[in-house]
């Protein structure tokens, strides 16, 4: 909750007798509601329907699912390692940093952390449950998972990804072990999210057959980079190649930056100092003073340079070439999403179990305080972010399966291929979004639900807090991520397309008959098939009912629909009228942003649902669809101003939706405990003697 | 912005040609808006005014008011301290606190911290010129901010307030110089929002004459007491009250709880520990076994114990006794909030200045990139922020000149003086909760505005997010605090009823016809009001213009007695319905908070528009006229569901504001950099060489 106005709350005028002068309302075409015997009764309680009793193991045994055993892995090893969460706070922060590495190495001597990399080098040859781990270990100290994902993920995968036989024979088996640490070089204090533009460059010099890598500028330096400060022995560093004089982009390149712990010369090395959180990571910057590195230490898997000097790539347009290089980043992207949901879980879990033991004022009794979670405003603040929290896990078990299939299978290079290849990345920029604005709001009121207590340290949220701040702007920033997501949509993920900038797809959007555009959306017909799902015909939004989950997704695909359309008429509209395509871009872009977001709550709720859908009857469905009905209708309520403002909810529907999901919260409190238990947490990762009650 | 879908975002479709199916609206009454050349141009666009000059020395003597010269003063001491900003992170934890305390005794000095106290003590006799002062300290480090917090607001405030003459010539001289430092033991482990249910106990005991002290159960600790840790000498020990067998409730006594810096005989304290932020202060826990103090040690200024044990007060009513007594917490409670927001501006002013260096893309040009400020999301982002700390500010400005003038003047107990009191709480109360989640809300999205960069320590995000994140949960917990707003504006803060606890007010509530609460409220009559001064008579909420003052601050008002005349129906209902009060209470809390909060926003508008108001023709009118346009239309904008929801928009208009606020930021665009720099953060406090370009 901000400062603004609470958004959730209607003032219901209808119910109840009252003398004040009838407040005339909009005209709706909704029948009116059929009288109740009270007003504030949810469809769930009217129906006085019993609370599901809800299986813990079962139900997290449905959260594991397949990697259940590897998650299991990750547990054991979070509560051996338990106490590096007292010594991030104790230790000074080199040896906190020190002990951090330690513990990397001996995680991966579990085969934990290289389940994504292929067997013959020592990995699990199993990249979903690569994935599954990482997440897991966000329960943890979140410089432990950081260091992970540079390691493994970042340098690891770049290796992998980028990089052909030769190199994987050279790196690989040390990387998996944490002998040979690593860095990803990419970012630089000039840029950051237009890696198109860095600075550094690499200048193939014939005569010796090397490449010299150089910072041409001190915007150029590589900042921020995990791993550089204290421990990487390489680095992959990406820089603009130049060959003959002709520059080809940003490709990257393996360069010793350390030996025997001194920087490798030519290479200067700089502590980017304390950070908000993540401490035991040893993030630095990097310069090069024309550092000479083989011509085989070009990552060439898309591009190649003889001996002789001549450039060549399988990829011909440099600008495809670039974004399919990047698009290796689509795994780091998939993991930082999921390390936020999982982080959420911490701060969720605390929040309830504190709720659920905390009492204050006396409130239905003179005698007894209240529970807290009794009281209907807190139940407000926690359970729609509960219900959001394994929204967002379903939605990243949809994602994490998608990686591991486009990656796992070696494709053939058919458009259909690259097709399913876009749509991969699109759906990560979206889900990590999503799942790291969620982790610091859900961390944020869950701290605040917890009072002055959560402020101590012992409790987590500092931890939690400052560690995972930074997640919604690395691995690329939220916002941009989202203005990715909406380009794919607008060009439908066409590989012809996708290799525009910025200004490109202005161009190229607005260069189509808007028709085309919508012709074009992966959301086409769907208002065609709400109409045949849903009863009413044309009026399937005023006669479905609110708990009708046709209903719910009906309503974020019109939404959807709806708004990217809409983006598509704005711009062309704005260069109709001879506007620069910046400027209508600028003016744009909260549409943008606005119309992405909708595209990827679409399908965070549809992979809610169809979880639901295929479980089995029993109290686990019960339980489940409660909080998928409470998920969907507070996304459709916390934009209800705009679906009322196009035409697709009526006053009186809205305020029923509010009226719902306060019912929907008094049905999920009695088995709140059960759900926050299902995640797994092990009770080591929640610390809070003091708010859990397990003083000694 | 958090993962949800952006409620600022309307998709008109009603503009620009299309040929996709049209969306059928809700009918509105509205007229239909007169034909535009550029549908996104707001008024002010059309109209082609040139910007306004903004003279930055100007604003700031107008922000600064009459308290310049003491700000002046804490803004040079900033200076001369500056270096503690870095000390908070390199020195241990231990000499922080020790620096930090000689700091504060340093200030001491030069008079800053002792404005409030009387001049016969070495105060300097001027309530509202140490709020301000307060304020200012803001702009620094922050455990610096909260340690003169707790000595001289709260302790000090303490025996100031509610001892007498004896108190005060025995602690105040030495206090005000930081020689005696002291503490305010009221929170307990078990109780913090419900003070009343206090577990330490004083009892008296005649045959000595005097209070025995005692922590009865481990919940009836005293935790998270600022300065106990290291520091204090004394404490201000809040405990029940038992005299001859008979509870009297909860009082104040002075109690030594350190000798030549180890614990008092009986007294045991222990630290809290690490925290979030905020380590420079010592935060500890404080048990008492049988500590026996003089009869003397009750601060005596609203109830007497005679020697013989005979108990009196000049308070009769126990509850009002109480709640008189931690009316003197009204200080605390305005220090905070004025403390929020200028912690709100650091943040803003770092964000607003990186955007106007930062270039990010080529958007505009495919040769330079473009600043981050002239992104029309990006100025979505700020823009409303700044305008929102800048109508905050003069709120402030507002709710420390009624303290000034409360708690200046001795008062004569009349019902008038008890009236005005009650308001004053409630306003603080109300402006404290309003402007410190401003600031968490603000320093988060001014973070993830600068992107990486702000990630690090050296640019004051880290400290000022770990440090400003308790503001929301102590002296006063926000969402406890709206609700005592909104107990005060059911019951009209008559001092007869002020007195109920939640129970009672809700059984006080539903006693009243509704209509009698209606009519009891501050904002009765409102309506009439509206109707004499805007056009259009009952349709004043179409027919009038969206940058008509007027018009918004109806708009808030209408909301505020709808809302405030709901919660009233609703608890009657429930209560009429045979529901225990307690549920009913339960039920109907998130209306209570929300329209505690539409009252605050109002007022808070109000402060913003009478101060433009007051102003002479010229440029800094005309710029903080933009700023409060957009800040109030923004807050129409944050509840635009709520108001089609009660007939008091249509979806014409909602659409119209959202786009006058594009308008808006587009036009504030230009001298936000002035509107900032007004602010008056001294340089060395916002560090940030990388953000600002000031590396050497």
């Amino acid at each position: 909750m901000t400062g603004e106005a609470t958004p959730h709350v209607t003032d219901d005028a209808n119910h109840g007798a009252t003398t004040v002068p009838p407040v005339e309302e909009l005209p709706s075409t909704a029948p009116p509601a059929a009288p109740q015997v009270d007003a504030d009764l949810g469809a769930g309680e009217r129906a006085g329907r019993r609370p599901p009793a809800v299986d813990v193991p079962e139900l997290a045994r449905l959260l594991d699912g397949r990697y259940a055993e590897v998650r299991g892995l990750v547990r054991s090893n979070l509560a051996d390692y338990a106490s590096i969460l007292e010594e991030a706070e104790t230790l000074s922060r080199a040896d906190y940093r020190e002990r951090v590495r330690d513990l990397v190495v001996e995680m991966a001597a579990t085969g934990q952390t290289g389940m994504g990399f292929p067997e013959e080098y020592g990995g699990g040859g199993d990249l979903g449950a690569s994935i599954a781990a990482f997440e897991t270990l966000a329960f943890g100290d979140l410089s432990v998972l950081v260091k992970v994902g540079v390691q493994f993920g970042l340098f690891g995968g770049a290796i992998l990804q980028l990089g052909t036989r030769e190199h994987h024979d050279a790196y690989l088996r040390d990387l998996i072990t944490g002998k040979l640490m690593g860095c990803f070089a990419m970012t630089e204090s000039g840029h950051g999210s237009n890696v198109q533009a860095l600075g550094t460059v690499a200048t193939y010099d014939l005569a010796s057959g090397e490449f010299v890598i150089e910072t041409t500028s001190e915007q150029a330096r590589k900042d921020y980079i995990g791993n550089a400060a204290a421990h990487a022995e390489l680095a992959v560093v990406f820089a603009q190649l130049h060959v003959g004089g002709e520059s080809h982009g940003v490709h990257a390149f393996v360069v010793p930056i350390r030996q025997d712990g001194e920087p490798a010369p030519g290479v200067r090395i700089e502590d980017d100092g304390l950070k908000m959180g993540l401490n035991g990571v040893d993030n630095g910057r990097i310069w090069f003073d024309r550092v000479r590195v083989p011509r085989s230490a070009l990552l060439n898997r898309f591009a190649e340079v003889s001996p002789s000097g001549v450039y060549s790539s399988p990829i011909e347009n440099p600008n495809k070439r670039f974004f399919t290089m990047l698009g290796t980043l689509v795994q780091g992207r998939v993991s930082v999403g999921g390390a936020g949901i999982n982080a959420a879980k911490v701060a969720i879990t605390l929040a309830v179990k504190y709720a659920l033991r905390r009492r204050q004022f006396e409130a239905t009794s003179e005698d007894a305080e209240e529970l807290l979670l009794d009281y209907g405003l807190h139940q407000r603040r926690l359970l729609p972010l509960l219900a959001r929290t394994y929204a967002l896990h379903f939605a990243q078990e949809v994602v994490r399966g998608q990686l591991h299939d486009v990656l796992s299978e070696a494709g053939d290079g058919s458009a259909e291929d690259e097709h399913a290849r876009r749509e991969l990345e699109s759906r990560a920029a979206g889900t990590k979004a999503l799942g790291t604005w969620h982790a610091t709001r859900t961390i944020q009121e869950c701290r605040e639900a917890c009072g002055g207590a959560g402020y101590l340290s012992v409790n987590r949220f500092a931890a939690l807090k400052a560690d995972t701040d930074v997640f919604t702007t690395f691995e690329g920033d939220n916002h941009v991520l989202l203005q990715l997501v909406a380009k794919g949509l607008l060009t439908d993920y066409a590989s012809d397309f996708e290799d525009l900038d910025q200004l490109g797809t202005v161009r190229f959007v607005t260069s189509l008959a808007v028709e085309t555009v919508i012709e074009k959306t992966s959301v086409h017909k769907l208002l065609e098939r709400i109409r045949d799902v849903l009863p009413g015909g044309d009026q399937w939004d005023q006669e479905a009912g609110l708990l009708d989950s046709d209903y719910q997704l009906a309503m974020l695909r019109f939404r959807e629909e709806h708004m990217l359309s809409g983006v598509a008429r704005r711009l062309k509209r704005g260069m109709d009228q001879g506007m620069n395509p910046g400027e209508v871009f600028s003016r744009v872009q909260d549409h943008v942003v606005a119309a992405a977001n909708a595209h990827v709550e679409r399908l965070t709720l549809e992979a809610f649902v169809d979880k639901v859908r295929g479980l089995p009857d029993g109290d686990t469905k019960v339980a489940l669809g409660l909080l998928c009905d409470l998920h969907a209708l507070s996304a459709i309520e916390a934009d209800r101003a705009w679906f009322m403002e196009h035409g697709r909810l009526s006053v009186n529907r809205s305020k029923a939706i509010s009226r719902e999901i306060g019912s929907l919260c008094r049905q999920v409190r009695p088995i709140a405990g059960e759900l926050v238990d299902a995640f797994g947490v092990p009770p080591e990762m929640l610390r809070a003697p003091d708010l859990l009650g397990t003083e000694a």
